[in-house]
Formats: structure tokens, sequence, C-alpha cells
């Protein structure tokens, strides 16, 4: 690892150092290295939204190399939407770019007087003066900084919505091929700092120990992965929504409903590639593609090649909210991208109005604007603009499903589908065990990638740590002990910024382990892999506890808990939470209210703040 | 019925009137009644310690008969201590004496400017002025009061914890033979209206529509009914203290630990016979007697004849704060009747603090003065003074768990075992499924009388109902349909203010309507009496409803579906709660926020206010 740049908004002071060589062996890098720096820097005084704290990007040891999937980098910061932990995970190329300008890392405290972004190029890091950037897009934003530093940078920024500090605004870069660090409000937190983008590029080469044995394991692999992957490339993400319906994980009118077969076949993978897509767009050193490129005929983006939703955005704004027509979904997308929101959290929070306009709890409300109507497309776009706007009910929801339920008050907390104040992903807990417990103890809020458990109660094995077979999704026993063994997997995974799709067909963790040695020079085993992500996963889990975070958290919305659906694939069932949160404690080494032990901190070398 | 005296301790105004015959139909008496009148009279604006809420006294249309075990009286008003509806069912002689004096009900409404304290005597009603009564216990002043208006009067009161607002508070009758009003902190209510007392007698015969066959139903049951309670006669409600170990059932250090078995030996019914019972004592019209009394030879108490703890007492002060000296428990009953503190929410609360204290939570209370370890048996009854008298870390625990808890914050919401802010009583969720669906759904939040359903999980039967059987205590299909129908019961039985203990072995719902016949001359038949039940379940609900309980609200302590424990009769076992709840709610006709239809209500001849 190279250098970590600082900037000082407040004072406009830059300087850079070598992070500490013990910590990077600890912390990998990503969310990883991010969590022990921003652990050390806030706590429980600071304000999420306030100059003081802490906003982080951190590419992984691998980004920049041509070790498949890691053209990514992390995003984190004590989270404005959820009061916690908050990282969010953005593929493209930016990552990339940061490390060809030189560094592993930004890290930007305080704020700025007047909007400003900032350029860091090989040897050169400027803040620069963005008053008339503010108020645009991101898309408009980022064109005109490719225009001006050169088609060789990338740029991260955010849209209107993060300037207005709306709690559900991510951080969005490659343009219309966009990718987004989404989750968690991280979009917030640069608006609130008057930061508009940072720009990055370079021609520096990202070290390698050994690009001869990465060379060949790419040679021997990346063809079968690509294989193994082949319908993510031609039909993207979505291409299982049927799939993901018949089996009863897919989200319908707001969690309620068990079952849209029809209406699926309308808005999945397979009818985008019928309709309105036009080709794939990869991240760096990406073999498989799951981006898609439409074009529309008409509507805002019309004759645009812009990106196409992804599975999530599609049940986040389609089945959640009722929507079957691809085309609004598309628009949809699109719009969230230029705003700069996070499609799941919009989505989510759109849903959740619309469950509440139909039980009449929005009478304080000017709904005569919006139609907030189950399935309403007009509702949907303009609720989209007026949330990123912060306008009329859109302020009420851009502050997130929990806090807008907790201002309606009484029977509007009913249906308010979150953990820990981050609204729930497009995998449903009742569908999937392991999605109960995943979701419930994710350091970040209700999160499907930080367990990626839905994947192994499913398709995926793990065979390195005593999973050759694929899970019984409705199972009990060992699901707990599953969850967690997969969270400190896949917080490595996140701490290398590699893409979780990697691991869908061919490739292994041993693969994994393999080029990370090959980059970097260790000589880590499984073992020591598991160990390194337990580190991590309990060192965001201590900066939580410190914010008063601890058992009475790790529980899912009343809904998962006692809603069971009468039609679908997961009919009847709901999760039998609370024996599988028991064997995962225990296997934790977390005490009865969810703390790590004394014991449990000494061996992973890791203390209370 | 009678009349019902309406008292306005503003105005000093007294008037009696006859409630609207349609009403007392449907609405029978006792809670059922006064749940009409206080639904028409408070809500949401309503300050439960304000002069504007309403404290009703009611008995029911058996009390002061001889029918069997209803020498019982309800005392109804939005709670304190839960913020929603509150009632309490007290024995004793208190109800029978109100109706010799000619009423069927006290509304008290407003407040007086100083202490005052009521008396009812047949054709005289008059307020006096209380405060030299003011700060002084239950039994010093039912004992003046007596002393005054004579002996064939009883005295409600309230000891110092009801006149500082404590919201454990209840309302206490029949001196050292002790009866309460004890959940919900009805005892603040009369604190609140400066009211201390209130004394009734008279010589009123109580209206019997066919005496002669209350006398053959009597003839035919009483005796039988007797030999099926012997051993609640012989030792009383603590009886089968040792047997709930065994079972699980049992709360031991706040809910953690399964098992304590030598020492439930050592506070069991058995061993205070054993010890230092010299005698029982019997409710009016109680053929069963399960009073208590002890003498003590030293501490506050001694040689006295003071009632002894029932199975609640020693559950709360004993196994729940793992105390298992028996005199100890005696003084903490005797101490909570006097200072007039329901022993259920007061254990409950000092073994909160117990475990807070442990956990070094209580860091900012000064906790010198009291030894709040477990098993202290000084800390015990210290805190329990410290409680009435609202001082030092007792004035955090006056108002609850819940509030103590959230005035602590973070992980001290962990441990806090309530539900809609009433404390648990003394039954483990994890130990009867039943249970589990009876507290979460119970509509003065966690109660085991509402439902009684430990009982139909271990050995009473409900043939009329279709459960011919015990009910198997871990069964999932069919008991949140089986709560139900005991609740529906339960609110009969508490709009009779009929013992519940009189179900416990001979006699059956039949025998119940039968003598409801005898006395009112009404037809009722089985299903009349359930749907009556079901109309007065309802109205409490909507009560609740309007104040914004809803679906969200209907759930159990973290620890209760969470937490299983290590050992005993219950060891591994967790309530599957949802499924049993979808199906309560299925067969309750309410819909999917926890709120009776349109078409439920309107069967059941109800409107939302």
């Amino acid at each position: 690892m190279g250098k970590i740049l600082e900037v000082d908004l407040r004072t406009g002071s830059m300087r850079s150092f070598e992070p500490d060589k013990t910590d990077l062996e600890a912390f990998v890098g990503g969310s990883g290295l991010a969590a022990r720096i921003i652990s050390q820097e806030t706590g429980p005084e600071t304000d999420p939204l306030g100059p003081e704290n802490v906003l982080v990007f951190m590419p992984g040891p691998l980004t920049g190399t041509k070790v498949p999937g890691v053209g990514r980098h992390s995003v984190c910061a004590k989270s404005p939407l959820t009061g916690i932990w908050g990282e969010a995970s953005c593929g493209g190329s930016w990552g990339m770019r940061l490390k060809q300008a030189g560094y592993d890392g930004i890290i930007v405290r305080g704020r700025s007087e007047k909007p400003v972004y900032l350029s860091v190029t090989e040897g050169e890091t400027e803040i620069h003066d963005a008053t008339d950037l503010w108020g645009k897009g991101n898309f408009e934003t980022q064109e005109f900084l490719t225009e001006r530093h050169g088609r060789q940078t990338a740029t991260s920024s955010i849209g209107q919505a993060g300037e207005n500090r709306v709690r559900l605004a991510g951080i969005f870069t490659d343009g219309q091929h966009a990718r987004a660090a989404g989750r968690c409000g991280m979009g917030a937190v640069m608006g609130a700092k008057h930061l508009k983008a940072i720009v990055c590029g370079g021609d520096k080469k990202v070290p390698v120990f050994d690009d001869q044995t990465v060379q060949e394991l790419n040679k021997e692999n990346i063809r079968k992965m690509q294989e193994a992957s082949k319908a993510t490339t031609d039909y993207g993400t979505a291409a299982g929504l049927t799939g993901i319906e018949a089996r009863g994980d897919l989200p319908i009118r707001n969690w309620y409903e068990g079952s849209w077969e029809e209406q699926a076949k309308e808005i999945d993978g397979i009818k985008l590639a019928e309709t309105f897509l036009t080709g794939r767009y990869y991240c760096k050193a990406c073999p498989i593609g799951c981006g898609r490129v439409v074009k529309l005929d008409d509507g805002p983006y019309a004759s645009v090649e812009t990106g196409g939703p992804e599975y999530e955005t599609l049940a986040a704004y389609g089945s959640l909210c009722v929507i079957d027509d691809l085309k609004t979904l598309c628009i949809a997308n699109s719009l969230s991208n230029d705003y700069g929101l996070d499609t799941i959290s919009t989505g989510a929070v759109i849903g959740y109005a619309m469950e509440a306009y139909e039980k009449g709890l929005l009478s304080g409300y000017d709904t005569k604007e919006v139609d907030l109507s189950w399935g309403s497309r007009d509702g949907l776009l303009k609720m989209i603009r007026l949330i990123a706007e912060r306008k009329g009910v859109g302020d009420l929801l851009a502050d997130g499903v929990r806090a807008a339920s907790q201002k309606l008050g009484g029977v509007a907390e009913e249906f308010a589908l979150h953990v820990k104040g981050l609204e729930l992903p497009m995998h449903d807990p009742r569908c999937f065990n392991s999605v109960a417990v995943g979701y419930a103890t994710s350091n970040r809020g209700a999160c499907h990638l930080q367990a990626y458990s839905h994947c192994y109660d499913y398709f995926m094995t793990l065979p390195e740590y005593g999973y050759p077979e694929i899970s019984d999704r409705f199972g009990v026993e060992g699901k707990g002990k599953m969850v967690a063994i997969l969270q400190n997997i896949m917080a490595m995974m996140d701490a290398l910024c590699m893409c979780k799709f990697m691991l869908e067909g061919h490739i292994t963790i041993t693969h994994v382990i393999n080029w990370l040695n090959a980059v970097t020079g260790w000589q880590m085993d499984a073992e020591q892999f598991l160990t390194a992500g337990e580190r991590l996963y309990n060192q965001k889990r201590l900066y939580n506890v410190n914010l008063g975070i601890s058992r009475k958290d790790d529980t899912l919305p009343h809904r998962m808990l006692t809603h069971s659906r009468k039609t679908g694939g997961a009919a009847g069932h709901l999760p039998p939470f609370g024996e599988m949160l028991a064997e995962y404690y225990e296997f934790r080494g977390w005490d009865e209210m969810g703390v790590p032990t004394t014991e449990t901190l000494s061996r992973l070398g890791l203390t209370r703040p």
C-alpha cells in the first residue's frame, strides 16, 4: 500500500501519510481500514452531518491490478441515515484512478465555506471552487469535470440529493455508466462538507509482488468464471428476478404480498434485453459486465445511452411499489443516478409512503401534487424529484423510513421496514432464514451484502469453511454460525474491494487468497483470512457498541417476524429468529448483550474505545 | 344493577345515575362496564395523572351475592404506568360493602385541592378532610377509618407510594388481610386526585333474581370445588412454586436463568406452612381461602398477624431477585401492602435494577446507601422504601421498568422486561407458547390474568369452547385462537368480578353462566357469554388503538424472543411468536395493523371513537 491523502476542507490543508504497517496487515484496506480510522476519530458525540464527521474513500490492496473484480472502492463515515457505522461499496473506475494517482485512500475532514471539488492527480492535489457545479446533477457534473480534467480521470460526485443532505443520498461515479456508493447516506455527508466531487487520475502503476502468478491465476480462472456467470453477463443482475419472485424472495407492496408472477416477467433482465437494452458495461478489471446500457424512445432520457436498472432497483421501484412498467423503472433509475439517490432506500421509502397514503396517514401533508397510490408511475417519478429536492412530502421521506415513521408516529411505525435505521434491501428474511440473522446483525443495518447469505442458502457453496453443499434455506441449526462465517468472509471482500459476484461460480475463497498473496506478498491461509474478516467485523461492531448498539437492536421489523404471506414460494414461513440469534452470539463470542467479550477482543487484537 | 355514584373532587359535587340498560347488558359490569365509561370520557389527550383522568371502581353483577368467588371489584383508569388502558382487579370485602351501601360503582373525577377521603354508606356519601391521614401507610389508614366508620365498613386506600404518584402503586383494602388492585398504577391515579381512601358499608341487600337456584347451585358445587382446590386452601397460591420452577416457568435473575430447584423449596407455600403460617383468610363469598396469615418473630411486623406473600410476590421479590429467604419475602410483602406497591411491578423493577447495577449502568445514581447485588435481602427491603418514597435510585425506578430503561438508555433497554410498559408477571412466555401470545396482546400490557392461559396449557380445560383436553404447552397451531377465546372468557370473569381460581377444578363456564342467569334473570348461553367477552375485549382494544396502539406494540421483550435458557424445564425453548400472532389476528377479525375490522365491530355493536 502507498499513501493516504488527508484533506481538511475547513483550512484547505492537505497532507499524506503511509499507514501503519501493522494496521495494514490487520485491517487490509477498503471498509476494513476505513473502520479502523473512523473508530479512532469519531464516536457518540460526532454529528454525522457536522464538520467533525470524517469521510473516507478507500480502495483495496488489489484495486488497480489485473485481478478480476477488484475495480471497487469503499466510502465510509458515521452514517447520517442510521447514526451508526456507515459504509458503501462502489464499482466503476474511480478506485483504480485514485490508485493511479498514487493514493490508497482519501480522508476528508471539516467543512468548506463554499462548494468545492477536489482533484487528485499524480503529484498534484487541488481544491477548486465548485459554486457553478452546485445544484447540478451527477451526469452534468461528471461530464463537465471529465472534460476539464481529461478522459483518463474518474469523478465521484453528489447530485442535488447529497447537496440537500438527503439521508438517502449516495456518491456516484462513471457518468451514464453509473456506479454508486449508495447506502447509508454517504452523499449527505459529502454534501454537508460542501464537497461536490473528487476527480482522480494518473499514470502510477499499482505495484504487484508477483505479477506472473497473478497472470497465471487469471489465465486459469477467468474464462471459467465467465462461463459460470454467463446469465449475469447476458441479462444483468435482474437475470433471476422471476426466479426470485418464485422463491418468495421479492418484496411486493412494501413486503406485504407473496406473489407477483406475471408482473415479474414484465420487469426482469430478460424483458430488459428484449426491449431497451443496447449494451453492457463493466467495472474496471471485471470479466462479467453486469452493467446494462439502455436507450429509451421518450421521456427525460430519450435517445441517451444511459445505465439500466439493476435487480435491487427493479425490485425497490418495481415490485415494492407495485409498478410493472419497465420504461418507468429505467427512467426512475437514471433520475436517481442523476439526483444521486440510493435506489434501495429511495424505493423503500416511496413504497412506505404509498402504504401510509393508502392507510390515510399522510393527511397532514400536501399529497395533492403527487399520486401516491400503489403502482402510480407518475407518483414514483415525481417522488424521486421531491425527495431529492426535499420538497413537500419529499422532505418527510428524505430522512428515511425510520425518521418518517417516527414523525408520523403511532401505526405509521408499524410498516416501517428497516433495521437500525437502514431500509431493507430486496431480499426477504422470510424466504431465507440466514437473511433474517444477517439483516439483524449487519453492522450497517439491514444489508444483504454483509453476509451475502441469500446466495449460500440458494446456489453458492463455501467449501473452505465447511459448507461444500448448498445450505437449506429454512434450516435453523447451524444457521447463526454460517451467517457469522459469511459476514467475516464478506468483511474481507469489502476490505479487498473485490466484487462478490466473482464468487458466483467457479471462483472460491482459495482463489481469492491466492490472488491476494500474489499481489501483496503476504502468506495468508484460509484460517487467517477468516480471522482477519472476523477482526474487521468486530471492529465495526465495537464502533456501534460504543454508540449504544446492543442485542436490543439486533432484531427485525415486526412485519418480518409476524406477518407470514399467504401465497408465493415462501408462503407461511417466518424465520425462527431467536434460536438463530442465540447461536450466532455464542459463535461470535459476544456476551448476552451483544458485546464482544474481552476474550474475543484479545484474540483479535482489538480494544474497546 | 343499581346506581353508580359520580364524585367530582374539584367541586365536591356528587350525583348518582342508573346506567343505560343496553350498556349493562352489553358490558356487564366490573372492568367491562368501566371500559365503556372510560372510553367515552378519556382519550389521547388525557394525562393519566391529571385531574381529567377518570378513576372507576366497579364491582360486578354478582358481587355481594352468595355466588362463590365474586367478592371482587375492578379499578380502572387510563394507566400512568403504561399510558394505555389500565385495569386492576381486587379481592376482599370492599366490593360487597359498596353494593351494600347501595351502589354498583363509583366514578371519581377531578382533583381535590387538599387530601380527602370519601365515605359511601347507605343513603349518605361524604367527602372528608384527610390531611391527617396523608403520609400514612395503608395499615394505619384503614385501621383508623374502620375505627371511625365501624367494623361493617371496608376501606380502599393508598399508601405513601400512591401519594407520591409512584406509577407502581396500587389501591389496597382489608388491612393486614390485604387485597390489592395492584397493577397499572391505579394508586398513583388516586394519589394524583388527592384521594386517600374510600370507605364503604351499608345494609342494602343485593337483589337476586332467583335465589333458590343460586342456593341449589351452591349446594351442588361448592363442596366439590373446595375438594378440587384443597392444595390452594392448604398452601395458598404458592402451593405449586416448586412445580412451577420444575416446568421452567419461574423467573430467575430477571428472567435470565432456567433453574433454581433447591432455593425454590425454601420459599414455596409448603415451606411457608411449615414456618410462619398461622392461618388463612378469605375474600367475601370465597370457599377456597388462598390468603395466608403469617406471624414473624422479628422485624418491623414482629408478632403482628399480617398477610403472607402470594406466589407472584414470592417470585417477584424472590427468584427474580435471587432471594431465597422466606422471612425477608414476608417482610417485603407487608411493606409493599403498607406503602401500597404492586409487588409484581416492584419486584420486577428491583430485579431490573440489580441487573443494571451488575452491569455497571447505575453509576450516575447514588447506590452507596443500598446494596443492589443479586440476592441482597437488605437491598430489597431498602429499595421498596426508596421506591415508595421516590428517593435516590428509587425515584428512577418509581416510574417502572420501561421509563427507567429509557432514562438509562442504550444497553439498559436490553433487559427491560415489559410489554406496552407493564412489567411481566411471574409466568414465562418461553414456558408456555400461549403465554407469549397472551402477554403480547393483553390490553393492559404483560398480563397472565387476561388470558389465564398458563393454566390451560398445564391443567385446566374449557370443554364448552372446544378444549376438553389440556393444551400442549409447546403447540403452535391453534394456540393463537385459544388465547383469543380465553381472553374473551376472562374479560367476562373480570366483568363479573369472579375470581379465576373458581375455575381451577370442578367449576366450568357452564356453572358460571347458570349463576349469572340466576342472579340477573338473563338467559345467556355459552355462545352469548363468549361474544359478550369478545365485545369487552375489543372495547378495550379500541381504546388502545385510539391511543396509537397497534400490531407493532403486540410483541414481547427481546429477551423472551431471543434468549433461550440453558437449563430447567423449558430449556432451549423460544416461542414461535410470529405464527401464533398471525393466527390470533385472523381469529380476532383484526386487520393487519391489529385494528378490529369494521365487520368485527359491527358484529359486536362497537364503534371506533
